[in-house]
């Protein structure tokens, strides 16, 4: 269906991220990915062979000439078709990192005959040519932006083929049913049943719980990958950025220990426990000047709606233990469906712990100072054990793309369909129309089932040279 | 010397790009690089053989595993000692481009016993096993950031050994004569001479004129490696950002031919005809209102004499032929070193040549319109021809680095008191004793001589993962 999207000419694109470093990675593949490398490769070393008479998966010293010009000293890896990541040949430079350098050496490739690959090319072309199905393709997209443990965790489990091996097998035993039905119709005639009803009836049933444990799955599934949504409110003076700086600061020390990998940090995403967190912006509460009822802006208790948690920070020198009660019920009003952490900031002006007696009163509070990071760590527990205690019930398997939501929505409705069909008796070709959407629908997600549409919707936004 | 910064322990570090990407490289180098590798690497296939047991320059495909935990499906990259970059044992593992996997692979392996590299450590490494020497190394970091065809072509030659042989040439006829010289000494009671006296005057001579003209080539050098400085001035209306931005725009545009490619562009630099240009921000100037003569800011015009080139940009529409030419005489008053580049603006509003009839009495005017792109092509190839007219004369080796600059300078004081001597008959230890001082400044250029502050300023240059 798809098949004139494989064609045999020669992608090449930058591997490796944009930028100087040591090395850069281009990247070239296609039926000519060897002979355009070799037009331009002079290995090192007594009357070397070429390329393209070299075994696949070794590694070759020497020269990118531009005619005479010697562009760079570079490694070249072999992989030819079918071991290799698109299942052609591919040709791997590594090059110095200089971006002058990369483009020269790209230009070239162009010039002797490959051409730039789309984004997702690579990619789409290891699905084309079934070393990855659909769904894992996706998640190799997933796992390159993957920023926490958890979402690298479940990104990679579906890159394996976990999810999809579920959805497969789902599928395979509605297709030896509908091949029962449809064989039936074949029959009409003499009024046969090949498919016992009950039977279906049960896997029916059977294959839809799992659909929807999977469809309520991706809500868990979207917060791993976005990040857990927790906003902090409080008065402008409680010490809101001073919290927020300390937990960022935090992580930013532990990437700095590889400097290498420094990240451009997100200003207001933490990774704690391998989880991550992501604080709302609650600008629109900063003009609150007295109590919570100023919250009164519509905009900012629709922020407060979105977070799972939302933390509490007063001062603890500016308020009773009264007052934060009454706070604290006004703000649940606005939202009761978050949990709420009461934080008492500033304790480091409370060396008596005059302040902590007053409020002994009031259940769960955590006391911290922002400023000289104390109790800092008990928050973060805290925050960590909140996302542990509602993803309990998580299914081994979670779906993090809302395509795959979609698709698995429609197939659900299609199986209602074909319950309700056989719960009226209806005619065999009808029930096995529904199947058939059913099937058609979880195909979509492995790619059994494609257009050409999905495709181009799915690989423009991988990055390129993946 | 330095023996003691030679040690058998493992370094890692990230060689690509930091950021996400499609691919990353980790590179590991030393005795046990290997080693710690397969540890945690499981090469797929039937009863695979471990890495130790693999050949050189092979690649393997694999998981690389914490404990049950897969960090990530990896190509693995082998290179056994001594046929590596830094001569020792190299793993690098190619893996999916996430900063989080980045991270956990590269803490895995510090797990298991390998320690984070200092910046430039793999090619001190490579130095320290003579795979390169000193001022090969030096261009190894010229060569990541080189930016344009010229800069990227002398950090090239000098990668490649060409300034260093030219040194080395020098300094081996310095030591045969030394040695001559020595040998006298130790037959002083009878007053014999080895050593040529008017040969050694010749030598001399010689090598101080390649000396002198090596230094002098620092000045162009340094242009190449920093951008020729342009200064754009004119009156704030002239239209000098947008002829800024043109320049940089139509440099933009090439750049995003390559998206993969795309450099953070600093906003004052454009490669011409593979030459960087470096625009001076000229700020000052931006407020002065009516003559040049106003440009009397001390600031300002010290930005100025920093330019080899002045654009000076006047609105056609505005000025006459004869306040023209006062103003460029003027703006040559403060500036006579530089070339200047008088350019008409705006003649997109000149539709019947009016104005440009106007300035025919002008010498070399150019008329552009900045903001219709048009004659840009004009001003690009005058900015180029200066570029070449200065550098006719660059001798074929270039020297870029004002720690060897400094090094031939000294050799060169030292040859000036062996000349001195010789001239004045001085006894034969003393000149000696000036020409083991000028080969050792040689020698430091190239690491025949070293200390450990010197290779300590050196590399730590580098990034890290080179």
């Amino acid at each position: 269906m798809v098949s004139h999207l494989i064609n045999n000419d020669t992608i090449v694109a930058l591997a490796s991220p944009q930028g100087a470093g040591a090395i850069a990675i281009i990247r070239l593949s296609g039926y000519d990915a060897i002979k355009i490398c070799d037009q331009v490769f002079t290995k090192k070393g007594k009357a070397p062979r070429p390329l393209l008479m070299q075994k696949s998966h070794t590694l070759h010293f020497g020269n990118i000439c531009n005619g005479d010009y010697i562009i760079d000293e570079v490694l070249v890896s072999l992989f030819f078709a079918p071991h290799s990541y698109t299942g052609e040949n591919i040709v791997e430079v590594s090059c110095h990192g200089s971006v002058f350098i990369q483009q020269q050496i790209i230009q070239l490739f162009i010039k002797r005959g490959a051409r730039l690959a789309q984004p997702g090319e690579f990619t789409l072309r290891a699905f084309l040519n079934k070393k990855l199905d659909l769904s894992q393709a996706e998640a190799v997209a997933d796992l390159i932006s993957s920023n926490s443990a958890t979402s690298h965790q479940v990104a990679m489990m579906h890159m394996r083929g976990g999810f999809s091996n579920k959805i497969k097998t789902l599928r395979q035993e509605l297709v030896d049913f509908a091949a029962l039905i449809e064989l039936e119709l074949d029959f009409s005639e003499e009024d046969v049943e090949f498919a016992n009803r009950a039977d279906l009836k049960k896997l029916v049933l059977t294959i839809q719980s799992v659909i929807n444990k999977l469809i309520t799955s991706f809500e868990v599934g979207n917060v791993i990958k976005n990040g857990i949504p927790v906003a902090i409110v409080g008065k402008p003076n409680a010490g809101k950025s001073t919290l927020l700086n300390t937990l960022l600061q935090e992580e930013r020390a532990i990437v700095s220990e590889i400097p290498g990998t420094t990240r451009d940090t997100i200003e207001d995403e933490v990774t704690l426990g391998g989880v991550l967190f992501r604080f709302i912006d609650t600008a629109g509460l900063r003009s609150t000047t007295d109590t919570i009822e100023a919250i009164g802006v519509t905009k900012a208790i629709e922020k407060l709606k979105e977070a799972t948690i939302v933390i509490y920070l007063f001062d603890v020198n500016e308020i009773s233990a009264r007052e934060l009660e009454l706070n604290l019920e006004e703000l649940r009003k606005h939202n009761s469906r978050s949990e709420m952490i009461a934080v008492g900031n500033k304790i480091d002006t409370d060396t008596e712990h005059y302040i902590r007696k007053e409020f002994a009163s009031v259940n769960d509070l955590i006391f911290i100072s922002a400023k000289n990071q104390e109790n800092i760590e008990q928050l973060k527990n805290k925050l960590v054990s909140i996302f542990d205690k509602n993803t309990i019930n998580v299914p081994e398997t979670v779906v993090t793309n809302a395509r795959h939501v979609e698709a698995l929505s429609n197939a659900s409705h299609a199986l209602e369909r074909v319950f309700e069909g056989l719960n009226s008796n209806i005619s065999g070709d009808l029930v096995a129309m529904d199947i058939r959407d059913a099937l058609h629908y979880l195909g979509l997600i492995t790619g059994e089932i494609t257009t050409d549409d999905l495709l181009g919707s799915i690989f423009t936004r991988f990055c390129i040279g993946k």
